[in-house]
């Protein structure tokens, strides 16, 4: 049984397809369309592919909070997902997902899923970032998905209000873009793209001089199902330590909700 | 097979102790001495003991990531942990341990080790909490911890540079509280304490009117070794969206070291 989708004919949903071959068990083919400088599949891609299992075995509609450790680099080609089910409560159900290529762990998330259509409090001490319209924002030159290897720059739009330091070799900017993004191809975001979308933001380090990230672990808060159009994300890292960093990414709608919150662990290389 | 440490005289060591049972299984007893208002064992005690096990069978010393998901409450008694190899790396080692208790799973974590003496980048963009010194700060009559059902504030002494204001009825407060903390007995803290003190603020969504939050997921990184003494916390909360909020929590030694940023998912109740 292959996973049906509203919009199975956009790039994100065609290239994170999963098969199910038997409870508990799905196939997948990683593309190469989703790579990032390090020539792998992007971790984001990864796990989207990984939700798109694990969402279908549990009986909740929204990914609230999911947690994901990369283990080892993913390659393009066939990967093995196994999911479980934690557990099936009445607000939430919580299950896990784990990735294998050539017989090898290479990711795995637990998940919390619920209903972002509940009402429940509404309290807000933070704005979107503060960007101009992605009309009046740059593209630059160099996203503009000729990058070798690279793949993942013609898959994603990205709009800055000014052109991105790290492009001209400056090592001592600050590690904090605010920025728009959206899916090539006209896919509108929603809950199960979104902790995908986290991972699509190019590292805040890079502003500091680094070239080269890994992700250890990366935490995602779906906080609302996203209004159709741009995301405005502002990405940033405040403290590095012993050579790892965190990184936060949030993504919030054209309507100005948020709509996800992550953090990652990383090792710079 | 008891684990060894060498604080085992002190309260936290003694109450989070694991008994190996077999490879993979360990045995503990979640004592009645770390509930909150909830009048469970804290989740950050829960947590610590399965770092306890957890930590025994991974070759890395220092917990750099966890993620611990919340199933069920955990109740005072018997528990069962199972502990999983999922990696080990050169750099870091990654594990998963399950608690059980009654025949059902209660907390399920992930997390990777590493080894925090190793050298690399630093950099910091952000300080301590700006906090009076620990004897120039308040400890309100309600910690005395004669507070019915909770314990904690027996084991947890905290220091507030002034009266928290949901003490007070305070509904429109902000929920932002820096504060000191250690443990009460003199224990100092260390790696293996830190994922569970990251649990161990009052809630900063107090400050609002709310009265109960149930922790859905918790990720901690540790970020160093912390110095002997009182640590400077930052808990706060930015967002509250259908009824779920993220609760942050940051711990910096005495010598202004970050060691420890936590983020949670948590449910009004």
């Amino acid at each position: 049984m292959s996973q049906e989708h509203p919009a199975a004919g956009h790039e994100f949903d065609r290239d994170t397809r999963v098969d199910k071959r038997a409870d508990g068990e799905f196939t997948a083919t990683f593309t190469d369309g989703w790579t990032t400088f390090t020539s792998h599949p992007n971790g984001g891609y990864v796990l989207g592919t990984a939700l798109n299992a694990l969402g279908q075995t549990l009986s909740q509609p929204d990914p609230l909070v999911v947690s994901a450790f990369y283990l080892r680099p993913a390659a393009p080609g066939t990967a093995i997902l196994r999911t479980e089910t934690i557990r099936e409560g009445r607000r939430t159900a919580t299950g896990a997902v784990v990735v294998e290529q050539g017989g090898k762990e290479i990711m795995r998330a637990t998940a919390t899923y619920g209903d972002l259509s509940a009402e429940g409090r509404e309290l807000h001490l933070e704005g979107p970032p503060d960007l101009p319209s992605p009309e009046d924002c740059h593209v630059p030159a160099e996203f503009s998905g000729e990058v070798e290897g690279v793949t993942i720059a013609r898959r994603i739009e990205y709009r800055y209000p000014e052109r991105p330091g790290w492009l001209d070799g400056d090592k001592n900017g600050r590690p904090h873009v605010d920025f728009w993004m959206r899916f090539a191809d006209g896919r509108d975001a929603d809950v199960h793209a979104l902790p995908a979308m986290v991972d699509f933001a190019v590292p805040a380090v890079l502003e500091i001089g680094e070239f080269g990230t890994i992700t250890v672990e990366l935490s995602t808060h779906v906080r609302a199902r996203p209004a159709p159009g741009w995301l405005a994300c502002r990405v940033y890292t405040k403290h590095v330590s012993h050579g790892l960093h965190e990184e936060d990414m949030e993504i919030w709608d054209g309507q100005g909700t948020l709509v996800a919150q992550a953090r990652q662990l990383a090792m710079l290389v």
